[in-house]
């Protein structure tokens, strides 16, 4: 029963990602989401959307890595991407965040965890491009949804969504291609200052 | 880009589900939880706790069902697990509404998605019974953490919650005496009634 028990509270544990809200507003505007939710869609997008993966993926992976991508931020905190200050910090106080959450599970699981959060983070296999690109994507479709919310809210700059996406294409030239359309049509409405 | 506009139409449609409120509190006890949330929830504990299933499982598979198998209730509802006039409806609203939302994916995805939804509503494969298990597992772990939060205020009886259950045993017979024990455990601290 040890084994099971710690599974129950490591899922019990992970539960508090449903209230670490990101800066992106859901699709109707109303409010922003959290990475609970944020991390379901990822999940949906993985399989409905895995025919766009530059190469063929092993979508289990892939959704295996978007479901656990932001438990880190338990501890950590989300870091808004255009947050200077918080991206120069991030990876010490996720790495920390790391050892203490996957720690709580049985240590072959936290291991495979450890390895599956840090294959994700180094964005070099074709399941961690993916997911990546995922991860770029959605906020980009909900804020192109929400009239570009967040982005008028952080007055972000077209330069600073492109050098965020410079590896999404890696992931997914076809999701890249649809977004980068949606940013250039939201440069156009001036949610993105040029 | 007719195909993935119609996904990425998708993928906007069912966002709301991340309005759709369930009974279940959150592990803090300071809401209650969303259908997003809930699916996230059980698509990591597809994964984590796949060595409970009865049978060896198509885990891919199984994280599928539970990461669509709400999606239904954008048109539908959540409708209460102990809300009998509710439930007497639910599989005519529930299916008028799995037309509608599969039906905005491309033909392939959309046919694909309803067999997948209607499997698990069916519960005779082996996935199907383990998901489902998952989804009544998961709310009597949030239940117990709460001190029965959603048990108190709906005044739910243990008959009621074995009932429910009674076939959470085929789906996995380990989690469902991990489960038993905490319905016990609530019933004895006055959280259930008798």
């Amino acid at each position: 029963m040890d084994r099971l028990e710690k599974q129950i509270q490591f899922i019990l544990e992970t539960d508090k990602i449903k209230r670490i809200t990101r800066q992106t507003y859901i699709a109707d505007g109303s409010r922003k989401e959290n990475d609970a939710e944020h991390s379901w869609h990822l999940a949906l997008m993985a399989f409905l959307l895995s025919e766009y993966a530059n190469e063929q993926v092993d979508v289990l992976r892939v959704i295996q890595m978007v479901i656990i991508h932001d438990m880190v931020e338990i501890d950590a905190g989300d870091t808004y991407a255009y947050d200077e200050a918080g991206n120069a910090t991030k990876r010490e106080r996720e790495t920390k965040a790391a050892d203490r959450i996957f720690g709580l599970l049985p240590e072959d699981q936290g291991r495979w965890m450890r390895e599956l959060w840090e294959e994700f983070e180094a964005a070099e296999t074709k399941e961690a491009k993916f997911a990546l690109a995922l991860d770029k994507v959605q906020p980009i479709l909900l804020n192109d949804k929400t009239d570009g919310a967040a982005w008028r809210e952080h007055q972000v700059e077209q330069a600073q969504i492109l050098k965020r996406n410079a590896t999404t294409p890696e992931g997914s030239a076809a999701l890249w291609e649809y977004c980068r359309r949606l940013v250039e049509k939201n440069v156009e409405k001036g949610n993105i200052r040029r």
